[in-house]
């Protein structure tokens, strides 16, 4: 069987590494040695006073670097019961000081003039940042601490859901990323067959729309008419942020698996005149919140031009991964206004009973239906309609339902063209009725698209899709 | 003559190339054309408006790196006039949401738990994060964009001196360079002969303690037995923020003169058994308040160690650039508790009446009294005296008078010896009477010497200084 | 099923990536179109005036190049018939000018003075280079042309035990090689989990002795306690010439799958005492009689020894590949001098008439009898003593004829210790019986064991495998 | 005084280095100890059995390595005459084996078959390769070990002049260099500001056309309108072999000086239309033969091109280095054919007795003649043509007489202008009178003007210039 690296393959093996190289920074005495990887009551007291020790940054960096070093040892060891423990003691006592807030609040209220407000503004900010984060930047300093923090903040993120105070540190470390993974400090990289493949490793685990199935597959992604971008920052190596993958092609691509083909001949990139974005993956739980995809597809458009100043079209074949479900609940609902009359008489005359028994989304999960082509050919333009109207009229807090729709509308492409059986793999069946749809950016149009979906909520789409939806 | 470059050459060359860099941005349309580099009332109206689009975001990111490039060009055609205004503009509008700021503080006052509150806290935090902060932020996406900003801080903080609303422009970068600059986030390289010129060139425009004569100079101290490292920022490449010169030689070196001799053989590094930290630089004017040099040392310490471990000495060999002026005010006092009688009576011995009307400062300043022998072997002992007395007991707000030995010692060296004459050159004569000290890094006193500086403001000094000073 | 990278892949895929790029060299309009990859005798005279006009550099370097590439892409495009003629036009008539040789031979025969003389040999040798060195050099200046020529020597070696006159070609490319691949001119550059997929996969491609088995055993052969290292020509980038894979591990290793084993857990490499040289491969058929793999193993062990001071023992663990035959061969003659009386009953005694009917050779290709405890332990001592024997005396032209041992023997380490059942894979059955061996490089006994071995043939080896012998 | 690098100054520091790397090798037991320089007899006796043990390659690679270090240890120890005795001793004694090659001549002349022939000339080939080229091989082991060998021809071309059997050496290495230093293993790269600075060093000490004064005039010519582009080996790093200067700009440039003058205002490189080629140096005597200038050249108009699709016009601005000597030797013999009456009678009313006296020649030697604006207009016309002439009919062996003419007319450019006072340094009015010419590489023109060329002796020239040689 091929075994393919996973994510958590990866943490693993990484934080076997990170234990290596961090212990070659001493603090090796290690007052604290949990039993069993749970902290005890005295080890808890024990970890208040080295964070404390910590923040008052005695004896000098090395000391402090060994210090991040032990501590960080420490976490890896522990279990998740006695991880929640170290963070729970972190969460709790490392916050502000009070009594400096009030003052400097009643300094704010009590300022004079707009300048002194200002300033007293800039002293209560300060107050108000909890010790906590001071205390986090250190691991900064240690080789991959970096992504440690990341990794850190996934993990207290999920802790949180039943312990609400870890909340606190949930959002302490977005802010710092805020700062810290800014979009202008970001390197984009092109990635390819000879990257090094500790970093492919990690395309392999991280893809998120289409599976890479093995290294053939990945090889087949990598070759001379596909590109693969990614986001990285400097003190993260071989560590993608997001990562985009694009196929050369003539003409606009409709069906994945065809694309994927990898007896597919190549096609000489100077002869393409089309690129697809046909998967785009956020790899780290840690940097949710902090959002950089819009800026890497708009550099990728940048790059593709001048590389290849033959490509005209730039355009997305993306997964519709709410359809099915928003079906469901449709049909649930008797499909009030969401299907014309004539469309309702066509799948009535499809399916007989199973339509109006609310079967068609049972029936739609799987593959069958499509191979039976007469069916097919019977829901092909009603389940077309139905797609468009559900792109372009279901919302959710006033926004696109879909959230590959609003991704794509929010960075001012158009839906463009809706692809009958575009994805024929399981998951596509299941969540989109085998459906794709191309996002296209239209290099022009662009910036007035996303001006439009702010302020008015405009969702920008070509006359064909739009006809669909009437 | 020799040309050297300086830093207002380099700022400038820089200038013009981020210029035509900046221009290929686009924003060309410019709406705003100073005359004569000075803003017209009506020119700041518009340029309010441009930061509040900048602010709004509106138009996606190439508009909005487009009209950051188109900002930052207009500041740099401005004239200081034009500047102070364009900078008053950004100070006075952009600040924070006043209402928001005041709701979010009751929030805070009204809280009902810890959690509660430390939750209200974080609103209030980002709620006093001012729009200018925002704005600047926008700059990191254009190349040598936080070059620019931390230029511009530079800029500002002079300004301020006579423009006291400008403060707070220089307090937000500061906020923000906090975050950037934490030293997790720089990179320690070492310099060389094989660096590019476009990086030495910087050596030589920034080096702050023994000006480099000419490019053979700097290829002396770059020489085999010669070392220099620097810290670097991902975003700011070929422009280190601080950098150390060290020779590496047999026993301690006490003349800065012979050091930098271009005649001296080379050693064989192999050879060496003391590295001299000879020189020190911060480069960035636009930095000051984040501090990095602490941990610059150290880790060429540790490098160095590493790399050759027959080094068993880590030393300063350090200008006393406050002595001059401190003998003058205490000479002016009567030398009240700094010198013992004998010295006083030797100077008088030595000096005559020249002593006694407090013409020794004045003699001091000059190379003449060196070169008399006679004279100064009568000054040596008085004058070593009186200068370990200074580097012992001079305090200023509690700390060490002198700023380098402050540094030093808040690094945990100590004061190890004074050298006789061992900076020939006229700033030498100047500021310290041609001495010179050595500060000794000895690895496993550094942490406790640190310490107890901190805790108590005790100094660190070799029985050698010590008994001088007594 | 996993597919991993074969060689003939990588060639394919190779010259599919070669055609795109010489076809951006021009030279396109191709007066030569083969039919069906066969030169028709119109064709060969087409290709032969094309030869005449590369020799004659006609039109400048980019023509030069543009023709090198048409007649690249025009070989490529043959079938092996095609290509055999091509290589005969080419070796048929652009050999030497036979009337210059012959007026350079007699300048040499009537020289004066041992100076002309001298100077009258350098004549005569260039004279001597066939105008077919001049054309197959011009190859060089086209992206992977070097390679290009490697695989194509391969190819004529190939065709030449059929086709006598591509001897010569085989020849030229060799003498090229010679000076090309000088070992002065070579790269060696250790080949970690961070090195280019696409230079990855071609040590699995080339991988000649312990096979590997998929991406994750490669992985696990790049581990923190491993190491590989390459020579790299500069002109073939992410082209190994000959790579050595290496473990390191506390106390000699004795067996291959042990070493190899994926759930093994890792070593930290600092407290390694042996490094374990498992595995040599040559990589290129077209360098054949081009040798570096000597200096590869002492480089490897100069940078081993600097980089982990605590490794004290440098073995490799080896196949004897050549035991298997010559015990068939031994046994066939009767075991005549080959092993003692003792012996002979021992395996009289385990086997029997199986023995006695010469079906040992037999019984040891497969794995069977290792299974069989008994039979295993009886036969123990005897195949030792055997293998002892084969290494230290069986001979092929007057050196050893094991190819194993006469490679590192001549590289002057010293056959140290036999290792039973130290490779129990199918290939380890069939060629060695099993049996692995030691061979010790000691590195104040290299230079004496290469000199007493070239000089006399002596073969150095631990007291315990020449006890094993007598 | 500015002190800049020279080829002395790059030589000793790079010499000081050498002994230190080389020590690192061994072999320092050097039992070859010159007395001031110079080798006793015994001496030379040691040494050639120091060579014999080389060539032998007793003891591995280790010790080979160790050896040849030695061996380029004493010589660098050697002073000339020491090295003559030195490079003596190599030439005497290791050429090939007289008998070996007496015997392979008779197989060539024996052969019966034309394969066997071949075959024949292969080993006769292989006898005639000198013992000294396999031990001067040994070098190419050695850190900078190549451009040893490259130095040592240098130095021993120039002792052959009064040593004639060292032109054997100089001939084996440049068989040995025409192998290594095949254009097809050297690799372009552009120099720019950001290039090492022990690199840009070189092209200061290097530049052969128009002296580079200072780092100030060198950053200059890199600046963004500038480019610098060189070949190098990859085993010589850091050492151009060859390198161009090329200036971006409007229109044909006709005046170096204004090419140079640093307070010019920078251009951007979008809006040149031009690129003039004002300087192209060779920089290693011991490559003489060796000739790579014509790639460079059209390499680099290949680059620009593809960088700067706005350049149309690629020329260079050349001097005129054999223009005066001509001229003084066609006035000393009468003018004969070079000039027309007319000519002749505008020479005598401009310079009146001074011409008829033959003094122009003297007289066009400095520049106080060119200031006389009268002087300088009657000779324009009457100079003009007669640099014209010589340039396009003045022979040296069936070439053009002008070496720089010689140079690009082979390579395939045209003759194109003419400049009038186009340098007005001291070298210009001593070589040119001033005048300078471009050669023009018209890009669908420089294999036709190449073949002529080569083929007839074609000179290509604009029509401008052609009617001044009318």
């Amino acid at each position: 069987m091929v075994t393919l690296p996973s994510t958590t393959d990866l943490l693993e093996r990484g934080l076997r590494g990170l234990l290596g190289t961090w212990r070659s920074f001493g603090g090796g005495e290690a007052t604290i040695q949990p039993r069993d990887g749970v902290l005890s009551a005295k080890d808890a007291d024990k970890l208040r006073k080295l964070f404390r020790e910590c923040l008052e940054e005695r004896g000098g960096e090395v000391t402090a670097r060994a210090r991040a070093a032990a501590l960080g040892r420490l976490y890896l060891d522990l279990n998740e019961e006695g991880r929640r423990g170290f963070l729970a003691a972190l969460a709790g006592d490392f916050g502000t000081d009070e009594a400096a807030v009030r003052k400097a609040m009643e300094a704010v209220q009590g300022a004079a003039t707009p300048l002194a407000r200002q300033k007293a503004e800039r002293v209560l900010r300060q107050a108000l940042a909890p010790a906590r984060q001071r205390l986090l930047t250190q691991f900064t300093a240690l080789p991959q601490g970096v992504k440690f923090l990341v990794d850190l903040r996934a993990e207290a993120a999920r802790f949180a859901k039943s312990q609400p105070e870890l909340t606190l540190l949930d959002g302490d470390l977005e802010d710092l990323f805020a700062a810290w993974f800014d979009v202008g400090f970001l390197e984009m990289q092109r990635i390819g067959w000879n990257s090094p493949a500790a970093l492919l490793e990690k395309l392999i685990a991280y893809e998120a729309v289409h599976a890479i199935e093995s290294w053939d597959d990945l090889r087949n992604r990598l070759d001379s008419d596909r590109r693969c971008y990614a986001f990285f920052h400097p003190r993260m190596p071989l560590e993608p942020l997001i990562f985009v993958e694009v196929a050369l092609v003539r003409g606009l691509s409709g069906n994945v698996q065809a694309l994927l083909d990898q007896a597919q001949p190549v096609l000489d990139p100077r002869e393409a005149d089309t690129a697809i974005f046909y998967s785009i993956s956020n790899t780290q739980a840690g940097l949710r919140g902090i959002s950089f995809g819009n800026f890497l597809i708009k550099r990728v458009v940048d790059d593709l031009s001048r590389e290849l100043p033959n490509l005209k079209t730039f355009s997305t074949l993306s997964p519709i991964p709410g359809f099915s479900a928003w079906l469901r609940e449709a049909i649930a609902e008797g499909l009030p206004n969401v299907v014309k009359a004539s469309d309702r008489e066509a799948l009535t005359a499809a399916l007989g009973e199973r339509f109006s028994k609310g079967m068609l989304p049972d029936l739609l999960k799987g593959s069958d239906w499509a191979e039976n082509a007469a069916l097919a050919k019977a829901l092909k333009l009603p389940l077309l309609r139905l797609c468009a109207r559900y792109l372009l009229t279901a919302k959710s807090r006033d926004k696109p339902r879909d959230p590959v729709a609003r991704f794509h509308l929010s960075n001012g492409a158009e839906v463009h063209r809706l692809n009958w059986l575009g994805d024929r793999s399981a998951k596509g069946f299941k969540e989109s009725a085998g459906l794709m749809v191309n996002y296209l950016y239209k290099l022009d149009a662009i910036d007035g698209n996303h001006e439009r979906f702010v302020r008015d909520g405009h969702i920008a789409a070509s006359g064909e899709v739009r006809k669909l939806a009437d």
